[in-house]
């Protein structure tokens, strides 16, 4: 089970309201790589996974990126200039940051030079009510299709890694590009959060490799078909590069006769 | 911040392995009024309203329900039979119940059967590796299309109630059709918490219409066009039962003149 | 079965070509919120409602709404400036407005600077034919996804009523951010239909609260677990406001054991 | 504007209750070339469309599609068994027919074998309330995405037409597999339909190559690359076949000199 | 099988970076009407095909499309400014052209100027580092519902027709709002390209009209139903136009009796 | 640019027409884990890699992998027991394979009793006449989020690496489940080449790490809030496992001041 507790993991702090800013962090909020993906694909192969050390591992990781989520949930609210100030008025229209010292001063007369150009922000001031939603930077929604997994520890911790040198390049973007210095001290947090995770990920794959006996490369590679390079993009040297010494270039159509395709390429079979 | 406990909020207990009722189950997981939908509603609502009590109701509802999400995703662990046992082993096949007591048996042969019939449970098979995926019980991803969000607190409350009343429908429905005990104390269990949640957002939006001076309806149906009643399908009496005694029925185009618009449906014009 | 008349529900006469404002207005057409849906949602509702008068009041909504998309999509395609005027002639390039007396002008240059910024206009000027798509503000495909419909008739209406509030709130950002005056004519007569609307949900709620003898509310809440609070986010108030005087606040997990359990939150679990 | 008459379109007469049907029947309600991605089809070309009797046509044809969906759903409702009895108790369980004649008998015992079957009837008893979902025979939501349209007459006419083709096969491929005698009589007379409706855009489609001077294929063809056969799948026949007498044969990369790429071909550079 | 050259099919050369057209450019990379649907579409035609010729037509056209998928990739990676110069160095910053002479020069700061503007650009910086992704000029992700097939020959050939007319359309668009000359030469060959398709598609549904015997129009029309026009849309003179001379007009519902059916429409049921 | 000969890359044979197993195998022709998804990514990676090696390997394999989709899509022609034999005669029922030696027999009587049973046969059937969709085994259609992209080198070939795992535990998967042994010769050879190429994404990353001068992980985790180990789940003992030495726990929020936040967790902030 869950407990939440309203202070965040780590403090926000916008200096200013941005809505074009705000649109550009929801990629971490509802995106390919952002929080929730990483929250919930953790989360997913918590249950399939029975050691309990890697079951605990990748629990206490989703536990820390749901925290992430409402960090840059936060952040793009405080971007968006903040919510209505009257909840019993209905389109109050005076907009002021949650956050003290930071008021939104002109952010309507903002709102309203951006809200044509951007199409993201017109969705999230319209449908959101200048609050993040489940949408990512261009205002595609999350869909569970972004979550990798496929009950396998070696495949689903690789995954896992990979999805976190993915987050990892989006904060580096955002940290590029979006220069409100509050969000970039988040994006900056962050990057060094899914960092650290990454690196776990690589422990639990070498403890995993290691319970394995060496690794899911060892029982790879050992079979007919699985020696042979795919030279089949003309113009390039990766076969000399990539091919191990006793594999075969392959070019053309097997014949599925072990025999043959052992000299699959011998005479290239595509004219 | 979020932290985790690795005990359920209400203990799961599955009394044997039954993949057709895991993927009936998944409806909850990572469907349309499923727990992760009731979760992520009520999180981006909190990060929107200015109220603190209403923002803490949201807040606490928003954790139970990802405690909800867990208990789920238990249940269509165990009733999907368990993961391979061996995490060494990729595909070792056998199969054992994480639960205790509850042991697969022939549970391959029993996938074997259901496999060809039942395409989640195929899906499940094949990607989730006999886990809970964010999919629905007919295989559909979950998206952030699900989550009803405008930012404004009485249209947000009233779709948490919506939300509440269809989720409780939901489970009923499974109660009725799912038929493994353990998975029916579980639904059990959760009717009765969504009930609990639908009292709370009504107590809430009453709470909102007290600080609005009379709910939503006050300021509604009092300008010209929104006292017409709409008799536009006909062979019914809805008009005559809802239409207020002031009321005019309008049947056709209005011609935007407000003289003559309050007259609709005088003449009809729709011949 | 339908008719349609070529005349609108209401006139539409927007003052002059702006291709953003059609994005923005993209919302109510193929959006989460907009015309589509809820034409749909009370459509699908229809079907499964004995109810004879609530499934008239369902079918003459839903009707009327159909007829809102109508004007919606005119809205639309007057601000994108129209259509080339030669049907002979494939990208004729020239535009004029098909309402009399405004003419699109600069209106191809106007779209040649609009184009790199918003991407939705991109997209609705090369896959639309600078007329309407079923797509949001942000070009996100419709979806069935976004209709709530589980078969209860009390869910299905309170689920119909807290639409109507979102696509009134959606109208009243549109009032306030479009700034052509007769697409603020329009959204002034949408917003004044949707809280008709509203208000005839309500009504069909409390007549089904009548047929049951009280409202959901009557038998909600009576049973073990539907009682407690859940005091799961720490640092609010809201479990002393909402809290029944008989309700006991929990924090920890159940034991599943109903003696126990009726103790909920006695000692706290969560350490 | 549209009107709403409670008779159908045609009667839909199903003769017994069967979920599974229903799931098929789906396909058309809410599926790929469905009632409602015709009527919507139609329906958004109507805007962009300045010839009024073709306008008048793409809308007598989309008015008469929406009655189809009526049709469609009203035959998936009955199929479905019927909703609960009493709108007054939520699940109260037992099901009739809608229809007279026609009860639904062992219905639930029915429901309750094949639920675990097919993922589709899940979803729609779970979800659906045991009437139409905007989804398709795999519970796969309708989306915006179906709709064909760019805004140049000729390319949505042709478009309009490849659509009323595959509607025609799908219902084909329903009377073939669906043999419930009620649902093949609608079968039998929506087939008819869209032979009706297809060549009706056929001789739309001719009506715009008359006011084009010859059909879109006279200004096409004649410029120097879209004269040139692509012979890039070996071991065929069609460039004999298919390719005009002056057109040259192009296997490899074009060089972007005109001069040389007349020669396209005549030395294969792909080796 | 396939096998892939590393030169273009044609040759691609933009001038200079514009990450704005190079958003617009992915409408023909990952949208609706783009090369990775016509791929994908002749494709899985040619799965179902059994007729040789056509077959090898359909697997031609693929393969061209698959290249030209691969020149539009290319465009759009040119516009982007392309990738980070090292591929040593995470996020180097520095941006290059991969053409010859022409540099980025000032794009970085050009990408920081549009970047708030257009969300496409801002998701595409972000996510896809610069280069293509399978998404459209709005952001929206592709999907197999772009796809149009029924494994019916007719309709699937005219699905097939009707793909590149709207193809051409776009690409027209392009080539009036993308005013770089390199990209402008390739939107030029590339309607080229279409137009070729196009007319190749409509000599197939020729020769299949030929073996069936005149085409599908000659069974279609010859039954009850589908001889009567639907004037269901009041207001325009369609039906003088389109109704054959012993074609009934019929404007309300049908009886279901042939008798009464073929007067359909003689006293009109719909007041 | 590609070419394509009608040959396939390895022979498929299927013994006999089984529609349930042909949706199942759907899973890797339009699913998550499937080869129209590697082709794809790989493709997308070229285009930002500027290694000239990598860019070949990714080529190759990319270039494979389309030939891989070819024989997943023709076994699934052959499991669903071919098309229509005569393409002049729509519908016209018989069903051969096209492979010699297998006819379909009572396909048709087959097709008939398992249509009701597993949606995504009922939604190849009428939707893709017999034929390969890009659908997965649930009928989900393929969408672009499938594809990890984000232009970091390391990072997309760390997600090629995880595709190909994935990939790989799908085929291990089928070949348990789809008994025809066709099929299971085709799933061998393609796990033997998903391991060929795991193995060389895993030579390229290994070339990628000492081009960047000892991989990613050298750069990562010495900065300050790297360093820490989130100890967020209670209740398991990862943090003993994978915490480094200097390495402290963290349990709670941080402060935001480094000087502080170096002792996160020294007291317990969530009480």
């Amino acid at each position: 089970m869950f407990m939440h507790n309203k202070e965040l993991l780590f403090p926000v702090n916008v200096k200013g309201p941005n809505p074009a800013f705000a649109a550009a962090v929801l990629e971490q909020f509802g995106g390919a790589n952002g929080e929730l993906k990483a929250c919930l694909q953790y989360f997913a192969h918590s249950f399939t996974t029975k050691d309990p050390v890697i079951r605990d591992l990748l629990l206490d990781i989703s536990t820390e990126e749901i925290s992430h989520l409402e960090m840059v949930g936060e952040c793009i609210t405080q971007l968006m200039g903040g919510t209505d100030v009257d909840p019993n008025v209905m389109g109050s229209g005076e907009q002021t940051m949650r956050q003290e010292g930071a008021t939104m001063g002109n952010a309507n007369g903002y709102l309203n030079q951006i809200i044509n150009q951007n199409s993201t922000v017109q969705k999230s001031v319209y449908l959101g009510g200048h609050g993040p939603d489940f949408i990512d930077s261009s205002g595609t929604p999350f869909t569970g299709n972004y979550i990798n997994t496929v009950g396998d520890l070696m495949a689903d911790l690789q995954s896992d890694l990979a999805a976190e040198l993915r987050a990892r390049k989006v904060y580096e973007e955002l940290h590029r590009h979006v220069t409100d210095p509050g969000a970039r001290e988040m994006f900056d947090f962050l990057v060094q959060r899914e960092e650290a995770h990454a690196l776990l990920f690589k422990e639990a794959i070498e403890r995993v490799a290691d319970m394995q006996g060496g690794g899911f490369e060892k029982s790879f590679g050992d079979k007919q078909y699985s020696k042979l390079y795919p030279e089949l993009s003309m113009g390039g040297s990766a076969s000399q590069m990539f091919r191990s010494d006793d594999a075969r270039i392959i070019t053309g159509p097997f014949t599925g006769d072990p025999d043959t395709d052992t000299f699959g390429g011998a005479s290239p079979p595509m004219q």
